[in-house]
């Protein structure tokens, strides 16, 4: 046994941990994993983690980030805990670079640690959570509960050893010779069996522990295996506004090719209407082999425009533009013009070719030939497509397509686009998907990808994972109460809602639903509230949507019936019963009120009437509560009892594990009920409220919830 | 453009993939993971899984274990996925080895498969998942829904060159003939421009396509980059039946120090009673120095036995026998004629040392020395456990004392033993624990391990993850229905059910819960009920359980009064108003009812009275249920209605999913319940149903459902 006098090895100062370890007899003995046997704590379930680590969750820069873990130990030692973060700009730091922020992890409970970190700028991110045992603070912790003076001063002796410790990692003269002192004076007062109460309040003295924390023993650190990836976008992959149009069907005067001078001219009103995003179709040169004429003809006369999708002609590609509707100048004018009106061009990239696109000639390895020397058209046999014809993805000289693609976006981009809708996205090679988005992305963090794939669920979670920053979603289907609740539970709740950022429309120039084909205002109203409100992101195609266009190809056909996808159409924007003001309250009702700016934080509410959908979303500091009452029905009014309690609207507040620290506020005895659409004002009590809505005035409420803030009975006291 | 007679390059015949590709431009296009660009199928989501592949999901050899993973691809073309699974027996075997077993898995809808695999006996295992874009199958396909005669002619030609390719890849010469004689018909009709039908019946030809089946081309297949650990143990880890003992107390006569060879004598009965697993506290030298007296006394008199925890003593330590209890020849005697009665021995295996235990003065470097010269004991302050050292677990000699420890094992299983109990894991090192369980159950695949820790749950699942077979749970402390409902839920379905296996215990030695103070029979048979029929591995510390033992060491404690922990006791087995027979038929029921015998399927049923508690369990294959209805009310008659439909017996029977190859039974109309424990049979039919339990008679029914096989009102037609 060690002599009282000398420090026993357990004691020593610390050496480096892995040089430490003396020869051993069991020299096989190697922890699973290959970490030092000393390393104790354990840290697991970092979050957010999407498929163990293989993609990104996503979140948006400037906004703090919630990471939480679970972090543990053997026995009763204290743990300390902390998260690292950095910006991973080469997209593969699986390892902590030494400019990684750490923050320290605050228990929040049942073995949950917790810390928020905020990415300063749009870009990859990557965080990964250590732990170890900090022997000081358990030491210290012991010693608050010592009484037995012996006891005492044994515990001072230990801690005079952890402070020598201290004393040696300490880089700082200061602390140097602060923890040697303090280990000194401990020794002397455990030695000198003088008063052991003075003696543990020197234990416990305040600025040692700070010094002492300043110097913590890491020699037995944990780090999770994992550096997880995060991807924080701008703000708008988190909210946006689309309006999707048609710039050939912009001239003022009927039949005559529209231009980008032509949309110049509409900006303003766009802008207007409170939208922040306006969506072209492709704006290439069109095919002229196999080109389709109006409502999807198999032949096209002679002054038939053809389908924008059929990319590529003899004036160019997917980096070139239509002639008619103007010149490169044109375009980067628009740009400019639309970014003065808050509004931003998000062009599509459809990547596939009409038969006369050029690369048919220069890189014709990049398609599927046949057996008979044509190229294999895209086909659903017994369908046929012989105006697009797909790329090969599986063509030996895929390296060249990939990086011929990549230019396309980086062609755009040097035009001053950052947003790009993704045609078809699912018929294409996922692993492109991943590596396409992540290249732009690393050179341009600002851009965002929106894919619209309306395909089978895995399908469209698969892309979302490899990088696209929005999807198209079932939205356009979803018509009744079941299937709405049923669905933006899942997009606000599901695993999807770490990187699945739905985009929700009510029509497309591909999709007339069914439910709009009668044209009743009160449908197109509440299926525009139903998107502005239950998605963040939100689009229409218009003017088709705020005209009330209705009319399908024929029966049983979601197609528009004189599609502009096939031909110019000229649009009167006055036409009586349009939505124009209603889509501009709208607009800036979701502008105005941050609880409609995030997917999370939404929940749907009882009202015993199967017709009447009512749901609320809160900001996240919990200060903005939106509800909304949807009639379902556009031809009867509807009313019902919807529950909502006050301490349904306390329960918004920002929890303690939220926010750790502000203090829920008492549930108010009642509140007001402010219709932002009709601008009527209610005030409820209780958890049951009677609402009634008749479509032929208004399908839906858009209510913000204010809260009592004066004593008396007074409108006036409701913020 | 190629000539219509030379095969374009994506149809030559294939080559090494990776040889393949053609210089580049684009030489820096690389895909995220670094696989060939071409590998177009994606494989997502492979389950069961835990922690990402970090820890091995358990499952019992001789059983089908279900893997389902999520696979897909872009656009139409049609997949084919495999599990490969294969036996790791150096424990880090990351990439299939030659031996791997290859099974196809089955589309069951939504981009989901499926396939199973019966580990053929106790061991680790590993599986992944390749899936490939199948261009046979695709064609195949395709060709199935072409009409145009010209389409045939050319998906004939398209045909043989992939029949061409197959031929290349075939092993076998008969195969590689036909494939190429099928291929030149193919040329030969699609040349002749005879009759198309003929051609495509020669193109969709079953022998050929059998054929090309042998020799898919797999060049761009993916696999998952986990290969996923699972853990196969024999049956007994899922489902076991403990009986815990002091040996010390089974002298027949009172007073007298009981022996291996008493224990011997009371084997018949135990066996008897239904147990299969015989478990001693440690039954090592028990320490002198600081020995506790009766009741836990601090100072004990001389002739108080001390408690068998408190392990090592000038006799030996973890490996030796305490003399008083017998040899080790009495040992190894006991350990064969338990088996030959059905049971098998368990030891306690306690990794802590009284003072006088030989390891403090042969490894004075594995304990914590304090600096006045004594070793650290085991303190919670200020409470003392003089009697007990831990083990310093970051001591510098970790792999010298993780070594030791490994051979206590190694040292018992020598002995004969295969299953241990293990005290307070959860105060030792978590990495020690991996590794130990990983080199034993490598050396000894059917050693099963029991955590004791009754301690957070993160930290208890954290046991169970790193390779705890079975664990203790909170059932002793989950009294009400509520609490019942809810944990056993989590148990049976939550994440935890892949690796965390309840070992239910109404009584432990430590342990004798408030509820049982009262010493009410149906309090003892109710407990025993739900510890037997909601887990599938339960246990009993006898025989102060079946003679009701339930007077605390003092109020408000969980201690047992005159505790065996602390002294001898002398107990009178045939005490009247022993539990005997009601735990003899409750372990002949689990016996009979492979229902009994696997803690998933649990399903709660609603019944409208707080007081009884019903839920139901099934078999695998769904031909057995169980239906236990309890009364907690130890002291009132409760009744209720019971909700059970002929449609909820009717979902017992394996879904298509579960087992493809069977249909669901249609509902009964009625079904008869037979209550093994009363033997009375009803008749249920409809959704409710009324149930009364008296405690003073039955406090619960244990029913088996049989359902009806005749057409007439006639008991006998049930099975």
């Amino acid at each position: 046994m060690p002599k009282p006098d000398t420090l026993p090895s357990s004691f020593r100062p610390a050496a480096n941990a892995s040089a430490a370890s003396p020869a051993s007899p069991s020299t096989l003995v190697t922890p699973v994993g290959g970490a030092d046997g000393r390393v104790r704590a354990v840290v697991e379930a970092v979050l957010p983690c999407v498929d163990g680590g293989r993609f990104a969750a996503k979140r948006v820069a400037g906004e703090p980030t919630r990471i939480t873990a679970h972090c543990f130990t053997d026995g009763h030692d204290v743990l300390r805990v902390a998260l690292q973060w950095w910006r991973d700009r080469d997209g593969n730091a699986n390892t902590a670079p030494a400019e990684a922020t750490e923050v320290a992890m605050e228990a929040s409970g049942n073995d949950e640690w917790v810390a928020d970190f905020t990415p300063p700028e749009p870009g990859l991110y990557r965080y990964t959570v250590s732990a170890w045992v900090d022997p000081f603070e358990s030491w210290r912790r012991e010693l608050e509960r010592r009484v037995d003076p012996q006891d005492i001063r044994v515990a001072a002796r230990v801690g005079a050893a952890e402070a020598l410790a201290a004393a040696q990692r300490a880089s700082a003269a200061r602390d140097r010779s602060d923890l040697t002192d303090w280990a000194q004076a401990l020794e002397r007062g455990a030695q000198a069996e003088g008063d052991a109460d003075m003696l543990k309040a020197l234990a416990l003295d305040e600025a040692a522990a700070a010094a002492m924390r300043r110097h913590p023993d890491r020699r037995f650190e944990v780090r999770y295996p994992d550096a997880l990836p995060l991807r924080a976008d701008r703000e708008r992959a988190r909210y946006s506004t689309w309006y999707e149009l048609f710039p050939r069907s912009t001239s003022p005067t009927a039949g005559v090719h529209g231009t980008f001078r032509d949309v110049e001219a509409r900006l303003a009103d766009i802008a207007a209407m409170g939208f922040d995003v306006l969506y072209f179709p492709p704006i290439h040169p069109i095919g002229r082999e196999q080109r389709k004429g109006k409502n999807n003809a198999l032949a096209a006369g002679p002054d038939d425009v053809g389908s924008p999708w059929a990319i590529g002609a003899r004036e160019g590609g997917h980096k070139a533009i239509l002639p008619e509707l103007g010149t490169v100048q044109d375009f980067r004018r628009l740009v400019v013009a639309a970014k003065e009106q808050g509004l931003e061009v998000a062009l599509d990239i459809a990547f596939q070719c009409a038969p006369d696109h050029p690369y048919v000639k220069e890189h014709p390895d990049w398609f599927r030939w046949r057996p008979d020397g044509t190229v294999q058209y895209a086909e659903n046999p017994p369908k046929k497509y012989q105006d697009i014809y797909p790329f090969n993805f599986e063509c030996d000289d895929w390296r060249g397509l990939w990086g011929e693609l990549k230019s396309v976006f980086e062609h755009w981009i040097g035009e001053g686009v950052r947003i790009f809708r993704v045609d078809n996205p699912h018929t294409k090679a996922f692993p492109f998907w991943e590596w396409v988005i992540a290249e732009i992305q690393r050179d341009h963090p600002d851009t965002i990808f929106l894919a619209e794939a309306f395909t089978r669920p895995k399908v469209m979670h698969g892309l979302a994972k490899r990088g696209f920053t929005q999807s198209y979603t079932y939205f356009t289907w979803r018509n009744t109460k079941h299937e709405l609740t049923e669905y933006f539970t899942e997009l606000s709740t599901g695993p999807g809602s770490e990187y699945f950022r739905p985009n929700a429309w009510p029509n497309t120039p591909d999709i007339l639903h069914e439910h709009l084909q009668g044209g009743e205002p009160a449908v197109f109203m509440a299926r525009l509230v139903l998107a502005a409100t239950l998605a963040a992101s939100y689009g229409i195609y218009g003017p088709a949507y705020e005209l009330l266009e209705h009319l399908p190809r024929g029966p049983g056909s979601e197609e528009y019936l004189d599609s502009e996808k096939y031909q110019l159409r000229h649009w009167d924007l006055e036409r009586p019963g349009n939505l124009r003001a209603f889509i501009t309250r709208v607009n800036q009702i979701r502008r105005e009120n941050p609880a409609l700016h995030a997917d999370h934080r939404l929940r749907f509410l009882h009202v015993d009437n199967d017709q009447l959908l009512a749901y609320m979303k809160h900001s996240a500091d919990g200060r903005n509560i939106v509800v909304t009452v949807v009639n379902l029905d556009p031809h009867h009014p509807q009313s019902g009892w919807l529950r909502l309690s006050a301490a349904d609207i306390a329960a918004t507040a920002p929890s303690t594990s939220d926010m750790p620290a502000s203090q829920p506020a008492p549930p108010p005895a009642d509140w007001q009920m402010h219709d932002l659409l009709s601008q009527q004002r209610f005030v409820w009590q209780g958890d049951a409220h009677y609402v009634l809505l008749d479509p032929h005035r208004s399908p839906a409420h858009v209510f913000v919830v204010r809260r009592r803030v004066g004593r008396h009975d007074d409108f006036d006291h409701f913020e």
